[in-house]
């Protein structure tokens, strides 16, 4: 098996971080985080990743009327994750063409120990879930080529 | 990408079906279940799989002291489960030998739609996280081979 | 403090039960079910009873228009829901009139020990979230008035 | 009804403010964040409100064995909170004596709306779950009575 989230380094086209702290409903019963959380924290980063590059969901979705739902989802979990503890979530968008978007992401606890690794891979459609290709403004501001010529 | 979710069926050990009703706050503004509580009905999957197997979680980790933390989770969304929906979960364990266990999910609606698709690897641990390896009775239940000469 | 969920008993007008299993992202580090879920399992309740009255949600805010959001929720928590146990909802419809709508709950376990009481007061709105006085066939029928002359 | 969130005011100890971003999961299929999440949100409130006193949840419950589980839960939800909307909580502590400890909260967005007010009551208990009174170096410090002579 050779699972997403353990692919080969994909290229960054853009790059962020943001913080969140481990709730005490995300705990179980072993006293950790519970892993289905880490999958809301990956969109906690690519939600403000998306911020940082100007292009709300909120925006997309209510002003331009396109969805990022998620077709694929992956993650390793290296180590635990315990109650109260800062987690940083470093998210990086990968793709960005077509009517595919990817992120990838790790997330750490402040010691910079990798507590898990993932990757998500979301189509663009519209309204009614129909494939709806990239605008090319967000495109490029997206791939970071909004300045060209 | 050769995502996990997509590899090439493995062979079932055993198989089971349950089935759940999408929750209200399980639904997100697209009107649709979220994909992360796709992780939390495999883990309903695994669960009623691993009690017709006579093997419940809770007797594990309170009597046996073993638990299975995910080590890595997978999955395809292919539709979207609505509000109030029946999805069944088809759960096949697919691996339960030295200190890995592994499961494979399908997520269906009731006219047979494929939502999801899905695999988690589980690690065989101790109270203390440390590996453990199965028990022998164990793993030859979980392996079909309980009656063994 | 008089605590919405310790009134004195208000009479049903319809009542109902249904059954779940305590999930294991259910429970918190204390072993336990942590409070919040108990709201998603009044909502279970609630969501069953309106479904043997022959009104379910899904069709009320489809082809009625008619939401009930929630504008109060209160509940009293008098012992534990371990993992995997099996907890029961009892459900009652004690008020549809006017732009209300009130359940009360009791949730008990397998042998009986009652785990908590709660109650919810909805108001009857459209889609825009304006004041909606519930429609005469509905209030009839969640009253138990259905075959009035 | 007298509900607990409508009570009048308490004489707050202490008070504190956290804020939080509606995340995409915490909405539901109206558009708005699911009642339920308020509950975690106020949570949120009193986790950080007992920080900035000293006196954190893992610390009391790692260290000093004391828990406080939730014995009463209410809401009364007045407007709703949208998708990636920041929301402020305001947490008072109104109560720390004896078996008992209680918070009161008032949830606001950016533009000051009252969202929803709550109430929460905690019961303090040893690990066991049997009632145990607050140490009285804690109760000095919750109480504001810390450095009395």
């Amino acid at each position: 098996m050779a699972p997403a989230a353990r692919e080969p380094a994909e290229e960054a086209l853009h790059e962020g971080q943001t913080t969140t702290r481990v709730r005490y409903p995300e705990t179980d019963r072993m006293g950790i985080a519970h892993h289905t959380h880490y999958f809301t924290w990956f969109e906690l980063g690519r939600t403000e990743l998306m911020r940082q590059l100007g292009c709300t969901y909120g925006a997309l979705e209510e002003e331009s009327g396109i969805f990022f739902p998620v077709v694929q989802a992956a993650a390793d979990f290296r180590a635990s994750a315990r109650y109260d503890e800062v987690v940083t979530v470093t998210t990086r968008l990968v793709r960005a063409s077509g009517v595919r978007v990817c992120f990838t992401y790790v997330i750490t606890r402040e010691d910079g120990t990798v507590l898990a690794t993932g990757r998500t891979e979301h189509a663009s459609v519209d309204g009614r879930g129909r494939p709806q290709r990239l605008p090319g403004a967000l495109q490029r501001r997206l791939t970071g080529q909004e300045n060209d010529a």
